[in-house]
């Protein structure tokens, strides 16, 4: 039996809407039943028809009717998947959640910590699923990292260190382009930040998804572009449970670099560090013996890791298989709920990681403007 | 309007059949509506409801009643794909063909040069269609290599080197574990030839397809991993046309290599790079300059190139895109034919590049059994 | 004319000492012919014979009397490289200064900016050279970015992202090893900080010397290793003039990591990278361009780095000949001084580099003991 | 006790005659004290005083003199290097070993075979050394991929690739520049070889170093750049005694490369790579399990290696030191036959290993001339 989904967003040809529904359908778990795409009705249909919808009544005008008629349907959506711009996150998740219906929504899932708290609660008591797509901790080798970590191999944590540089943002500026991402500089729609709530969020779930460690405080440094409202370079010091000191630089203006998330975790036995220009790569260096290049899918991986692979080893998989490792766990949750037999062991980010999410920005941007002091993580 | 394929094989587990049909599906260009994925009515039938075929009643016990059948429908599939072991593909391809229904077939397309002319001639008799999955040359940048070569970037080549070592042979025999290539060791269902045949045309057709040139003759040896009956280490000199030299290595047993495809092609004016392990890289050295990282998607990477990304740059795409560009430029030539607008200047290995590995494959044998000598690839 | 030097210390063992020899030694501008390389008398006379020093009677018992000797003979040495532990500089620096010998120092050239100055000002009244190998902005390449950074080919710098992982006092821990560099670990010796004073500074050094950027304030944090007095990884927030924010790890502890010196300089029109694990390469990304990877010593470099190479492009050179660019450029500025002709533009690190060093380390306690505030860089 | 040593050659500017006298000195175990740099008389003095020849008497007219009067002296050198160019080797050669001075010499060693055994049969008569800088096994993971091989821990070798590509002579041809190296495209001087005998020679040598085999026969094409009358491209089949197949290209018309040596070495229980540009690393491939990076000098490195190295690991060594460690072990072999105590287990390549350089490129220009077929290396 198969999960029946819809969508509320990317009928306007922003690419992240349908690496979504491509995410969602690559194991063939769940397939696209309904959607609310675009407020531009021919878009609308455009879109579903370009995307299999069979039945053209269950593509809507609005994300309330859409959850309205689904809600009532027998045969009405498993789960919906919000691809908005970050400020229309919160009214429409409720909406969801309120007709019962599970979510899986983009990051940051609202604007602030009491949205989310508001959202989770409401999850909670409605016994709902919320996944978020914080992504990067997906790839397989992560997996592998996660699991390394918890049998001990690379002894205590001692430090961690994590980046991710982008140019877009300078590259946008100075070509004078219009660009689909810009609402992501309006100060309002971004929810008050530009580089730490899009790609500094997504440092710290990898972080705490790799890791299992829970953030205390943070110590953090925002600077504009130019004469930009908003922060598109933060430096963040960062403590960790247990006093481990951690480190985290994002920009979107650091001329020449793509989505070079880079992250690595030292122990006291040794280290992992993986590259996101390399998605398939993970350095162990186990103290005093050679480095180690493991690679996905291979005899010696574990399961953990072996399981979010497609391909045998040497096959590259990219940024589709990783989000669509996001959308097997959640569709295998949902599988399990209804009692069917999934594999074990998948885990994908919950409203729990987006609200730390949500938490991790706003200690952020009050430290930075608090003149960078240390700011507790609640 | 969208296309409908079909699939004979696929149905067993094997890896390459599912890629196949995600490939044909990325796009959104065709639909699966018909298979004969395998012998096994059960497992037929469950591959056929996993993959969303919605009418059961297409799918059939064997693929000359799925030819037969098909042809006969209004909305019979427009073409099909074949992924079943070598030895099948002449008599399924001719079947189809012979119905009418264009074809996509994995490679080598047949075991001989006279089976592949003789689907050659038939398929240009009915004017269809066929495609060959020798994916290498889809990844993007390869596409702005040629590109690059094609508007004398490199100047005039003048040398080819080419090497896909792997290790999954010496692996499997340690470990002696059945393994689902193993067809690929039996002399006969291989067509005679391990190495070659299976990876050694994959570089041959890389070479021509991102060159453009035709090769003319070939000094070849051939070494077996211990007692096998076949090569599973192959050596080649090539000439290419215009007396441009050309090497090539390729191997089954090149301990601790996934699927290291590499090719640099020398001009006297630069050279280009590329290597599977970073699929999204193109290395490109002007004479006399520092060398340069080109990477997919970017705005100084040509149409060509652009055309065949789908995520922005940065955001690693692998070989199910590739593979999906096979079938979007093989769709969009259906659909041209069909009379619709599609994006102009895609190109997919047709029969012709399949017979062409068949030449290079049998230049190669008789190169190697008669003792290392140069043979003419006709 | 060669010039003629002494050295004090390198007597024990410590790589560093021959590392300073050969570096004087490499372009035969200057021979040695005193020391006091140890107290121990046996070993003293041994290190001479072993490093040519060929009369005997110049290898002297203390420093003190080797300064008195050699100032008095019309032969004497023209300056002394002083490759003791820290604490020992200030005396042996000053002692020599004042007999009127030019000096290079390892770094830091002493305990606390007081001495440094003390020892600046002497230098100043002297007219005397004063050296100090903070070696890594003499790796040729280094000395390429500088020069494009002064012709504006990466535009208005931006941001400044560089760290110096390294391993061996986890190494040592563990292995609970004697090591000669265990000194660093003497708050006293080490003038009260380990990390930050040893590689700390050679990062801050290594910035400015490229950049041309002088350093206004900074917000560190210190940690130490389990229970050692003295911190062993720094992260350090960093303010250079003109509101550059600049951002700092250094770290022996990093589990894995030799000497990975790496500096990223992102400006608006483009970026430079430079790893020491690479060190004949530079990165260079030019604004929507593709990267370009330079190397040392290629037709297309510019004057300022071919000057410091001494082997054909390809052929890699080392740490030794980093160093040995520190004491040619000394070297040469003491033969200007001679009245012969040198070659251009040549740089070394001086007196107030090393007083930078120190001013920077001080900022940096001071900061990491008030709570990670920021300090100003006086 | 120092050894001392002249030279012949190195007077006029080209690189490789410092490199050796660099090479020799480094380790302070010989001294120069007599040499014959250059025809030019006061270029000769020149040199001489640069590189501090301190008796200039000792500074000769000619290479016969040289060899006459200090073979006539108590304290005449103990061995000269020769590193004039190739066509000249054997009369200077010849005539240092007929007045019982032992040589090093650059390679190749002489013009051809004939030669070479003759050079070895006075050397054998004579009872003198005779060391020949076949300089790339000399790097220090070379030796410990050496050890590894004779440990077993690769297994059986079953597939040896090896490549050299190099682009200074379209660089050169394209600049229309005069360059040094020139002599080299001259088929006399060169005697009859260009690439083969300059870079192939290198790599074949490189092979038997690293892996101890003995090379039986080759199959050889030689491609000319343009109107060349010289081969600037070879590509080689080898057999290695024991059945092993390898393959060898080396180039200089390959544009975008430095000197750019790999060697790849397979066995049937692992592998190992080595290049030349990242000349600290060797790759290590266990069979089934993660590729490992091993660095020089770490802890875990053989005794083969880690006495190769100069610098803690991490420090970056080159080309300089590669050479050092062919004129240490040279060195030490004479100090031992003085009957000092020195290092166990240093090898250098001696006049059998350029007289098996000689074998491979006749046998490869017989192979080439005769239309690529195979010829056994007498």
């Amino acid at each position: 039996m198969k999960l029946s989904f819809g969508m509320v967003g990317g009928g306007n040809g922003a690419f992240i809407g349908n690496v979504h529904r491509r995410g969602a359908c690559a194991d063939e778990l769940a397939v696209l039943k309904a959607g609310c795409f675009t407020r531009n009705p021919e878009k609308n249909r455009e879109t579903a028809a370009a995307w299999n919808v069979s039945d053209l009544s269950r593509v809507y005008g609005s994300y309330q009717e859409m959850a309205e008629a689904e809600s009532s349907r027998e045969d009405g959506i498993d789960f919906v998947s919000i691809v908005t711009p970050t400020d229309t996150h919160y009214e429409i998740a409720k909406c969801f959640l309120n007709h019962g219906i599970h979510v899986v929504c983009d990051k940051p899932i609202c604007i602030n910590t009491a949205q989310g708290l508001e959202l989770q609660k409401i999850a909670e008591e409605k016994g709902l699923a919320f996944g978020v797509t914080y992504t990067y901790a997906s790839y397989a080798v992560i997996r592998q990292a996660r699991e390394m970590i918890d049998r001990g191999e690379i002894g205590e944590i001692i430090n961690i260190i994590a980046e991710y540089p982008q140019d877009w943002l300078i590259v946008s500026t100075v070509a004078k382009k219009s660009d689909q991402a810009l609402w992501r500089l309006d100060p309002v729609r971004a929810g008050g930040s530009a580089c730490c709530a899009d790609i500094g969020t997504h440092l710290e779930a990898l972080i705490s998804q790799m890791t299992g460690l829970k953030l205390e405080s943070v110590l953090a440094r925002f600077t504009p572009y130019k004469n930009s409202p908003l922060e598109h370079d933060i430096q963040v010091l960062m403590n960790y449970e247990g006093n481990v000191p951690g480190m985290m630089w994002a920009s979107q203006i650091a001329t020449g670099s793509d989505c070079g998330v880079r992250i690595r975790v030292y122990g006291d036995k040794g280290s992992l560090e993986w590259r996101h220009t390399r998605p398939m790569e993970l350095l162990y260096a186990p103290l005093n013996e050679p480095v180690r290049i493991l690679t996905a899918n291979k005899e010696y991986c574990y399961d953990a890791c072996t399981q979010q692979c497609r391909l045998p080893a040497g096959h590259p998989e990219g940024f589709y298989e990783a989000f669509a490792n996001v959308y097997r766990a959640f569709c295998c949750d949902l599988l399990a709920r209804k009692g069917q037999t999934v594999p074990d062991g998948l885990r994908y980010p919950t409203v729990a990681d987006g609200i730390a999410g949500l938490r991790f920005t706003e200690a952020c941007m009050r430290s930075a403007q608090d003149g960078n002091v240390w700011v507790v993580v609640s």
